[in-house]
Formats: C-alpha cells, sequence, structure tokens
C-alpha cells in the first residue's frame, strides 16, 4: 500500500544557487508520513489517544539525483518497505513531472508512553500495522 | 482585486506548545505572495526577466487573534490595498474554516536591478499594477 | 535593561537573491526573547512551572532597511519598551558590524493556565516585571 | 582533521513533542559545513571565484540515538572520512554535554560550472583537499 501528496516548492525553500535547501527535503518526508497518518484518520495526537504511542525517528537519509527548483511541483510517494517487530520503514520516491528527483527513507520505532512519559521501544500494534497492508 | 489559497499547518510547524511557531506564518504570506504572482504568470525570476525588477520587503507585521494548531487547514486571502509611487501594501486575511486567527501586511517597493547588480527603488511600472487591478 | 545576543547568517537562511529569507528574522526574535528568559534562569517550562504562565504572541513586526547575507554575524538587541497590565512590548534592533539593518518588536501578554489547558490573559505577575526592571 | 562547533537548540526548533523537529539536523549538519568552510578562509561564493566549484549534496543521513531537547547546547563534529576522486563524505557526530546524540553523513560532489551555468561533476582540486588534509 502506497500514498501520495504534492507540494509546490517555494521561494523561500531554495537556497542562493536557486535549488532546494536540502534538510527541507525531510520537512517533506515527514510531513508526507503525518498526511498518511491523516489519510488513515490519524493523527500524532489521534495516535497518542488511541494507541498511547508515537512513531519517533531512528535513521533517516536521501539521495538526490537531480535539483529541484522553486517553479517545481514535488510529488512525494511513500510505502512502507519493510515491517519489523518494533520498527517499519517508510520509502519515499520524490518526483517533478514523472522525473525521479530524489529517494529518501525514514526507519520509525514504535514507542509508548512509560513511566513519566518516557517513551519506550515497543512491539507494534498489529490494529496499527493493519491499517498499512 | 484578490487572491487566495490554503496550506495543511504540518506537525513540523508547531512548537511545544502545540501551537504554530510564528515565524512560519510569515513564510505563509510570503508564498501566498509568490503564487499570487504565478497565478498572474510571474515569479521572481519572470519579475526579473519580464520588468528588471524585484518587490523587496520594507515593512512586514502580523496580528494574532487565535492560535492554529497542526490539525487545521489554513486559509490565506490577499490584497493589495493600496498602491504608493514607488511601494505597494499586500494585506492578508488568515482564517481556519472561516474563523479569522490572524491578520498580516507586507509593504514590498518596487525595485529595479541598478549598477553592479544592486536594488534601486523605483516608480512601479503600469503593466505591473495592471495585473493586479 | 536591555539584553543583546548573535546569529551567524547562515547558507540555508538565505533565499536566491542572496539575502536572509525575511521570516528567518521572526525566528531570531523569538530566540532572542527566549535566550533572555534563559539569561534570566527560565525558559518556557520553567515559566510554566515557577509561574503557571506562558508570554504568546499578540503582535508582531518588521521594518527593515538593509539586507542581510549569509556571511553576516547579525546582531540582535532587545529591550521591553512597554509594559502594560497584561500585556508588554519587546523592542528589537538588528544590526551587522554596528550598522542597522532593521527593527522589530513583539507584543507579549502574560497568560495563564486555565480550565483544560487554555491560556488566559491575566495580569503581569510582579515578580516577572522585576526581574526585567 | 577535525572541525568542532556548538548550536543553541531553540524553541523554534522543537516540536509539540518537545524535542527537535528532524529536518533541523540537517539545517545544523550543512551549518557545520559552512562554518568549517569559513575557517579554511572560504564559503560558498569564495569557492565559487576560487576554484569555480560547488559542492553539492549526493546522499545524506542522520542516525538518531538520543532525543535533543530546546535546553540543550548541541555540539556538532565534523570529519572528513572518505577521499574520492570526486567526492568526499563528511561524517558529523552530535551531542551534548558529552552524551552522543546523533551520527550524520553528508556525500558531497565537487562540481564545476559548466556551459550555461550547469553544474558538472569533476574531479577534485588538490588545492582543495589540501585545506582539509
Amino acid at each position: 500500500m502506497s500514498f501520495e501528496t504534492t507540494y509546490s516548492v517555494e521561494w523561500g525553500d531554495c537556497d542562493e544557487a536557486g535549488i532546494v535547501f536540502y534538510p527541507n527535503y525531510f520537512y517533506w518526508l515527514d510531513c508526507t508520513w503525518q498526511r498518511w497518518l491523516r489519510a488513515k484518520g490519524l493523527s500524532q495526537r489521534e495516535l497518542k489517544k488511541r494507541f498511547g504511542a508515537a512513531t519517533p525517528l531512528m535513521d533517516v537519509g536521501c539521495n538526490f539525483t537531480a535539483p529541484v527548483t522553486y517553479d517545481d511541483e514535488l510529488t512525494v510517494a511513500a510505502t512502507i518497505s519493510e515491517w519489523k517487530e518494533k520498527r517499519f520503514l517508510v520509502s519515499y520516491t520524490l518526483s517533478v513531472g514523472g522525473r525521479p528527483t530524489a529517494r529518501g527513507h525514514e526507519l520509525r520505532a514504535w514507542a509508548v508512553v512509560g513511566e513519566g512519559g518516557r517513551l519506550k521501544s515497543a512491539v507494534i500494534d498489529p490494529a496499527f500495522r493493519r491499517l498499512f497492508d
């Protein structure tokens, strides 16, 4: 199962070289994940309420193949490419007008709120996983 | 004449208090201006090519009446509320689901590229102004 | 009483025109306020703990007189220029190497946590005000 | 040879969970690289002037081991851990008060300005590499 969304690349997203300042790509990866959650009737707050859980990041990365500039409409496609017991991998493909520009990933943990409000790694709730199957 | 556009308020736009970190409002004001330009067939680059000009900021401000959070869809309506010889005032109304949340403004100068690439204040090109009348 | 701090303007803070993308100025205004709080032994969390209060924004603005670029060291000087019963005005002067580049302000309310976690405007705690006299 | 610099984590860098919104880590990685260039008498503009070159990103990543919050002073240590013919790897270690919080990397290409202003991958200038040996 996958999810796709678009962003209009804005003037303020680009640096003096006239291309996207790269940390912004991760803003879009995170936004895509949040939008996907929302499309499932979830959100960070709902996730906490319904599952007592959050999905903190363990590892992220991005590989760039073509520059993107502020006249572009950026499409981000997400898919969960791997489920482990306590973590899952979200893979992203970024493109502009069908032309691939980057690939990224977010390795997210399933974490429940333990004593004192601290997050604690836990086995992924099957009900959560089913939403994405 | 006015222009309206929307933004989905994202997780990363909010601070620990769970509401929009206010500098982001100005990102959206600027984006709205850029989108309006684009709707007119312009852009920062096109503006430079066609008019040899830019619209640098002289004064900006925002007045907040209600908090906005990451579950919200923010609508920004823009209007040019005042034309002076060498500058113009863009006024913004921000709202969520019809409920006003803030009002903002950008006072922009008309500036042409002078010697050595430096921007120089100039009388607004009538052809530019006509686009917004 | 006043407070001064500096920021190094980074590559990613500038837009394609090679000057600071203006929403970042407000990031620095807010940071200056937070650093000032910290210099007083406070912070957003400490403020909440000690006073049960926050200082939400009511109105902000900035007036630009000279561009700033990513080779610059930006100095921001803050002063509380007005105390009202329930709000106070923080005024900022921005400069690079002694040359003024902008002036800004933040009108902040004194707000206490009311029922259901909602912020409610209140009379400024004298102990808070004394810290800045 | 390595380089170290610090950042104060600001209120606006954190999300509703009260920890750093992760794209900001990449802002700091990039800033660290820019500061290192500056410490070598270089900068993006100087690099272009002296070498006719830029150092665009090919791949970036970050691995998180502990959360960072806005009361923290973040130290970023950089080292060039690998030199290839046309690219080099900058490795980053992030820590707060001596406690490691993340590790990151930026794989940067050496690119010279070709026809029409386009960047073109090229063999790293030995004079550039010597600066970091």
